[in-house]
């Protein structure tokens, strides 16, 4: 709990003292989780002067009393609304330059409406991107068990998948494997995508028969108390081809390089460069169709990003994946994927597991 | 692929007819699902006056041209804004009058700036909110389906629950089970919550070991083709003690009498009311610490909503929860949930399974 206490105070030193706001209101749900540890919290309000404040509807309420120890926890009662609520305490604090971290347009005129001016009010996402980008101890704890989990899913799959399976029962196996392990859940609906199925990267799981000779797509992720983590591998159905080799050893060499590139200090573009030369030089590049990677945490996709348009610079602390792949329409695909938390000196691939195409 | 077409045109009837509007951007997920079948949309434009077009990034570009067969696919470059690509289209168009879903604040101002003007947009997500209320005959197929799925895990839950398990060995069976019979993944995170945390609605589903004696509340839901169920059901780790019963035959009675009183034309406080007042005279209304039920559909929690404050008029065609609960904190809870489709009589139960505390 003392965690996330400090989270909120480093929050307040960017956001009011650098930032010159007087109070923070926290509405996103992974924002929500990161700051209380609690999942079930639908605003905190952090002023300067005054004690911080979670708002819970009655359904989450007794838990959060239970749970929560070192923040306010405030019931929106029924027929109250929220918005309104946390505007009166808003003013009860006399609070004059807010901070939001994200709103609908909806909610922002409320919100705008109640606090009687605009002019209190902004929006900066960035101050907890920041934050949310540079994983804690704490974090970083979880998201090796969640990491552990996932590598033990991708286990499974190697194991079972085979001709004659439908792609939604070799998830049955890498879900059952992860779950009888403690994971929480998936961190996104599992891939298994096979045949010409594989080189839609978002293909499958749906009831396709794999055949023999197909390449199959396997993108796995475990949750591990509310922390995700992300992996991929590509199987063939039998022994693989001489293209199929081909291939794979060009998306291999990518995501090796890559790995080599990632370290603090490093723009995140510049490793997303490194990775997209090796398969263009390969004559691929128009077949890599999305971006090298993404970071993960709470969310499954969060900053950084690793993409040619990418702002980012890498530091230390970073959670980030490096997935190259190719995607021969009609034909299949190839992607491979590891979740890699940056170090002082580089990086430490979290996921762990063979990477060859031929399980045997 | 009609169907989804029809209901791109049902919602030109009352947005344009109705509404006033010439044209309507949709952003939400959920919604892009509901109008194109597919899941990797980032936005669809639908002019009174052109094409229906939908927005896709790289990543999703090859599976929607091969998936989308009845509107136009328009891909978003590397380095191209959305919503600037977007608005310039809408002039092309010379929309007037332009009505979106939902949109946060910062995506808002880009809109009104890139289309030049703020009079010409509106928010208005009542619109497909209303339409999708009412599930269409594919729908209620499919969500047959993620029902007969759901009650499937639960009859897991029912055989293999046992003092000794950890609550997520008890998800991993009944994922398994869902799983292995073709479902897609779980619509929300499998809840087992035993001993005190039943008392917590959302509590579980953690590493503890279920003890003789534990109220056990287990709500479960499996995802088919996009398509959400919900079930819940309540046992006892063991022979239940008199107390538990008891308070289980409450629930139950609380449950079956809103069974009864969910029908069309009638009022969704209504049948919160009903099942209310049984809890109430049993001398547990501060004990029910939640609504009554939710629509359930491409999301987990829609429209229509049965609660006190509800001004939902039920109708044929909706598919809601009916899961009212008593939790009694360090003690534990009970809730009994089903998911039912609005027939034009009365009410059909979709999750089908037992209702005893006894698992025996």
């Amino acid at each position: 709990m003392a965690t996330t206490l400090n989270r909120i105070n480093a929050l307040k030193q960017v956001a009011f003292r650098k930032g010159g706001f007087d109070s923070f209101i926290v509405f996103n749900s992974s924002n929500l989780t990161y700051f209380t540890g609690f999942s079930g919290a639908s605003a905190l309000l952090i002023p300067e002067n005054g004690e911080n404040t979670v708002y819970v509807y009655g359904v989450n309420y007794a838990q959060a009393k239970a749970e929560l120890a070192e923040v306010k926890v405030e019931l929106v009662e029924r027929g109250e609304n929220l918005i309104d609520k946390i505007a009166k305490q808003a003013k009860a604090f006399k609070i004059e330059k807010l901070a939001v971290d994200s709103l609908t347009i909806e909610s922002w005129r409320a919100l705008t409406k109640s606090l009687g001016s605009e002019k209190t009010l902004a929006t900066d996402p960035n101050f907890i991107r920041d934050l949310r980008k540079v994983k804690d101890a704490k974090e970083i704890e979880l998201m090796r068990k969640a990491a552990e989990l996932t590598s033990e899913g991708m286990r499974a799959a190697r194991e079972t998948l085979a001709a004659g399976m439908r792609e939604y029962e070799v998830a049955a196996e890498i879900e059952y494997a992860m779950r009888k392990q403690g994971c929480y859940g998936t961190a996104f609906d599992t891939i298994v995508a096979s045949g010409v199925s594989s080189a839609f990267p978002h293909g499958g799981c749906s009831d396709r028969k794999i055949r023999k000779g197909d390449l199959v797509v396997v993108d796995v992720g475990a949750t591990y108390k509310s922390y995700r983590s992300d992996m991929t591998r590509t199987f063939t159905a039998g022994k693989p081809s001489e293209k199929q080799e081909k291939l794979y050893q060009v998306v291999k060499t990518a995501q090796e390089k890559a790995f080599e590139a990632v370290k603090p200090n490093v723009k995140a573009a510049d490793v997303d460069a490194t990775a997209r030369k090796i398969i263009a030089d390969a004559g691929y590049g128009e077949y890599f169709v999305h971006n090298l990677g993404h970071g993960v945490g709470l969310e499954i996709h969060e900053p950084p990003t690793l993409s040619p348009d990418s702002k980012d610079v890498l530091a230390e602390g970073n959670v980030v994946t490096v997935e190259p792949g190719v995607y021969l329409v009609g034909y299949g695909g190839i992607r491979l994927e590891d979740t890699l938390l940056l170090q002082r000196k580089g990086a430490e691939k979290l996921t762990e597991g063979q990477s060859t195409l031929n399980k045997e």
